[in-house]
């Protein structure tokens, strides 16, 4: 058991190539004054990260505060890895056009009847880094 | 693209048996006011989870601090899986007899020429949910 080496810091486009890979990322947020993290299908809008979510859901007491996004893919047979953190203030998608854009461009239907609020981290900052794990 | 549907919340039981799967958790800590998050290497020590770090390293700053720390496990397959959440404060582990069987329980050679560092997480609380994904 030995901590990770963290071989490379990746740039802002190799962070963003590496997220459109994976469709679930963890949402890092304060609740109650205690750290909190919940795993959340997303999307990507340019840099932008998009998080579908319910209007009385958890996700939507974030808006407005600033949280970390992280995504992160790791090897269990290589035991390698990398990992992006994306730092940003989550707010709320109100604009019906980004709405009507966000919810089609994997061209699944958009059903407004379900309450379903889109929230969207901009990228304050944007950081990767290639990983080395220990064999469990 | 929806939010993912939380089947069933786990018990306790349900939890540690899944941390006790996976090599790879992540550390979710406050740095300079802002979430940040980390993957690292841990293992468990009865209920608790262990972290190796470097002591002039950033995991090193957590000590004393609230932090969570996340296992999960996403089937892509399947678009099912499962998050495993613990609360707690991190604290260095000194005690000699402790270093060693942290140190020694996966037979490993633990080099203290090396300036490691372990970290305790004693979980105030711990939780569990089993999610369901939407497919990429």
């Amino acid at each position: 058991m030995t901590a990770p080496v963290e071989m490379r810091e990746l740039s802002e486009v190799e962070c963003l190539d590496l997220l459109r890979t994976e469709p679930v990322g963890r949402l890092v947020f304060t609740e109650k004054a205690l750290p909190a993290i919940r795993p959340v299908n997303y999307v990507l809008d340019g840099r932008d990260v998009i998080i579908r979510t319910s209007a009385d859901s958890w996700a939507s007491r974030v808006a407005g505060n600033v949280v970390a996004f992280e995504v992160d893919h790791i090897d269990n047979t290589s035991h390698t890895g990398w990992s992006v953190v994306l730092l940003g203030t989550a707010t709320v998608i109100t604009d019906i056009d980004t709405l009507v854009r966000v919810t089609d461009f994997r061209d699944r239907p958009w059903a407004p009847g379900h309450r379903d609020q889109y929230l969207r981290i901009q990228p304050g900052q944007l950081t990767g880094r290639r990983l080395s794990f220990t064999p469990a």
